[in-house]
């Protein structure tokens, strides 16, 4: 699914808006009257390129042009999805929004990246109610899929619902809140979160940094796979849920915290806080701070991935929907797709390992293009690999588009050779190539045996090809 | 640093204490008069006995023994560590401090796992104040890092201070935390979250699952990372901390949130959250789930120790605290370690890639031994691989154990061969070889160039010793 999005105000959450639907392929129009708009957004733009195709295995699609156009008008004609970012102020929401409602296709999804209105409040006064929602995002918008979709009762259903398919379609997790409430949900915990944080700071219980240790090596660690009840299920141990909250049920009533109050926004409040701010992390600029956090995200999900699990999950599903099956080109370009973070090493550069990892994956396309997919493996039959020979040729480093291309050498009864190359896409220069020897295993017995009729006749074929075009 | 430690009171926290302790090497004797603290605390171990291992890639020091004793006296004759984890009554607490004192050196450190009392509190009426403070763990214990480590005014700081050094040494991150307070510092969080979170469902705004969702997908992936300070700060943009505060400080007015009230506990409201709670995981069984956060907080840590980041970098600390300079056997051992559940693949078995990974891991060891270290690499030099030929005799399982022997094949000039092979630890099976050949280079340049004068000749006498052996 792709579309034309238009991004009214910009800064860190419209360009994350407009970096995600361009990487997409979305065509997107943005108008932002900040005179350094372009400035900015091309920043987070830059940020979206490097890091959001690190998530994927899959080719990443074309990327959809960005134009920058000078009025709102202009912006929204045509659209399909029109993100309002502007200054939280419910006045000047309005302005814009009827700006918006005089020029729009009045099908198109008018979402609001607010977290301080309720959609009601959006539509007081509107055009077409209908169509108004909020779609609040969670900074870096390029990299968290969280989105909390908060419809009001006069919301139009289909578009809710269509709204729900194009933000799934770019990769990100709507979360349909059921009732419309001030600030949604995920920040009334984090103004929960932070009033205690400002009372620890101003009583000298803890520094910025102390707490930051406190939830990054602890719970933190808990949240970011499970969730908080998923993770109170595990510690009720066997007993579960109800265990846990009878244990800890009343807690509630102790007189524990200060959460009750809001302490005094002084101005040594502010500087205390800012001050120790500066003395943790003071010496990285906020580029490096960003790039940290990124390459951080970036591992986090990929590790998440790999154990289809948590964001990972639904990571991987995305994954799933990018995938093509192989053309008939030859060779049989089995991999293309960008070198991440998490496979560089002391040398600065791809290491070794991940070469392998590479051609394995290439191997594993030309599984499921003759048949031996995963439906095979899980009826008892798949390929291992019984020998390799790598050759590296030339570096590689993480953020370079990369290729590979594999020939079936031999195929025939259990065994198969490929030879597949790698190349760099930017210059087409050949970084690696590899002899892989693959053997026909039953996944019971764990020993060779020869593959089913259709995955041999496949491999007939396709060596028949390949010899072919080699001679 | 290794001892003795006592764990008083089991369960999963007691049980987590001890899994650390022993699996770093210390003794370890558990008192603990629950008739099924044996079965219990052992799933525990096995647990984590599975997964801490893996968070390393040094091998493992020796598993310290674990004893189960008759008495209090038993446990904490002798111990440098007491932990006492028994139920959160302040009576029990005196209680048990009152006869563990009554038997423990005066030396040794009487921490408690209390997440309700201030060390103050468990010190009334004591024998010996100086030495009890709480160390507040976070489950699951055997993998996540953070102790809140609270002394109060009258805890001697000369045992304050081991305390921590024997945190650090068994791979935790000791929070001195500079003020008592009720329910320390992250609880303080948790308390707030979940009493909102409480609301919320209460209210019908959202399921457990929709909440869990609201984190995971989102600031949980920050603050897995991050925390919370410095993910605002990154918020602030290039105008840094006190443009946030400026920003996000006056919202702490608003009348957002039902903080300020407690719901009541009442059966309804146990009953809604239990069966969301049922519906939302009770497909899986408690064992189900454990082995599951493990294994996403297993791929996490490790993501964020490729990284250097965060909870990552503790570990790589640690990690590195463990490592041993390698022997002068033939051939050398270059690699002890297990197998992490994020390099297995679609077969459930270790994926060829890492192999590939394992070999240059040993490779990297036998440079540090050459002297072709971090340093030697920093000022311009290094070895990288040209070329490798790998052969996979046997399939290898995430959790075993594993081995890589390494000799020198030929060092002359510039080339280097190498010769791998890694074998199962538990039954020395042969799994894999590797033939590795390495140019060294200038990273100035990146063009192949000879060693400096102390590699080459430190490879020569390697080259020969192999090569006698070998003959």
């Amino acid at each position: 699914m792709t579309g034309s999005a238009a991004i009214i105000g910009g800064g860190v959450i419209g360009g994350g808006w407009a970096a995600r639907f361009a990487l997409m392929r979305w065509e997107v129009r943005i108008f932002d009257p900040d005179p350094e708009a372009e400035r900015k957004i091309g920043e987070v733009m830059a940020n979206a390129a490097r890091v959001l195709p690190m998530l994927y295995e899959a080719p990443m699609p074309t990327r959809g042009a960005i134009t920058y156009v000078g009025t709102v008008a202009e912006a929204v004609a045509g659209a399909d999805w029109i993100q309002e970012s502007v200054p939280e102020r419910l006045d000047i929401k309005h302005r814009v929004i009827a700006e918006i409602q005089a020029a729009c296709s009045p099908d198109a999804v008018l979402a609001s990246s607010t977290s301080g209105f309720k959609p009601s409040e959006l539509q007081q006064g509107a055009a077409r109610s209908g169509q108004i929602m909020v779609a609040h995002p969670f900074n870096p918008v390029y990299l968290l899929p969280l989105i909390e979709l908060v419809p009001s009762a006069a919301s139009d259903a289909a578009i809710v619902t269509r709204a729900k398919e194009i933000l799934t379609a770019i990769g990100m997790y709507p979360l349909h809140v059921r009732a419309e409430i001030d600030a949604h949900i995920a920040d009334r915990f984090l103004e929960a979160v932070w009033r205690e944080a400002l009372w620890l700071v101003k009583d000298g219980i803890a520094t910025t940094e102390e707490i930051d240790n406190a939830i990054r090596y602890g719970f933190g660690l808990r949240w970011a796979q499970m969730g908080l009840f998923e993770t109170y299920r595990v510690a009720g141990g066997e007993a579960g849920m109800r265990h846990f909250m009878a244990q800890f049920g009343p807690c509630l009533q102790w007189p524990w915290t200060k959460l009750t109050d809001v302490p005094e926004f002084t101005d040594e409040l502010v500087d205390l806080i800012a001050g120790q701010s500066d003395a943790q992390s003071g010496h990285m600029g906020i580029r490096d701070l960003e790039r940290l956090r990124d390459n951080n995200l970036v591992a986090i999900l990929r590790a998440l991935k790999q154990q289809g699990a948590a964001a990972g999950k639904l990571i991987l599903d995305h994954d799933n929907s990018l995938r093509a099956s192989l053309g008939d080109e030859i060779p049989l370009v089995t991999v293309r797709r960008v070198v991440p973070v998490d496979w560089t090493d002391i040398n600065g550069h791809m290491n070794e390992g991940r070469y392998g990892q590479l051609f394995s994956d290439a191997s594993e396309e030309l599984m499921i293009h003759i048949g031996a997919d995963r439906e095979y493996i899980a009826a008892g039959h798949s390929y291992f690999t019984a020998e390799t020979s790598i050759r590296y040729l030339a570096e590689t480093h993480a953020g370079e588009d990369i290729r590979v291309t594999t020939r079936v050498a031999l195929g025939a009864g259990k065994k198969l050779k490929l030879w597949h190359q790698m190349h760099r896409a930017a210059d087409d220069a050949l970084l690696a190539t590899c002899d892989q020897f693959l053997l026909h295993v039953s996944l019971e017995t764990r020993r060779s045996c020869p593959p089913l009729p259709h995955v041999a006749a496949a491999l007939d074929r396709l060596a028949a090809a390949h010899a072919e075009v080699t001679a």
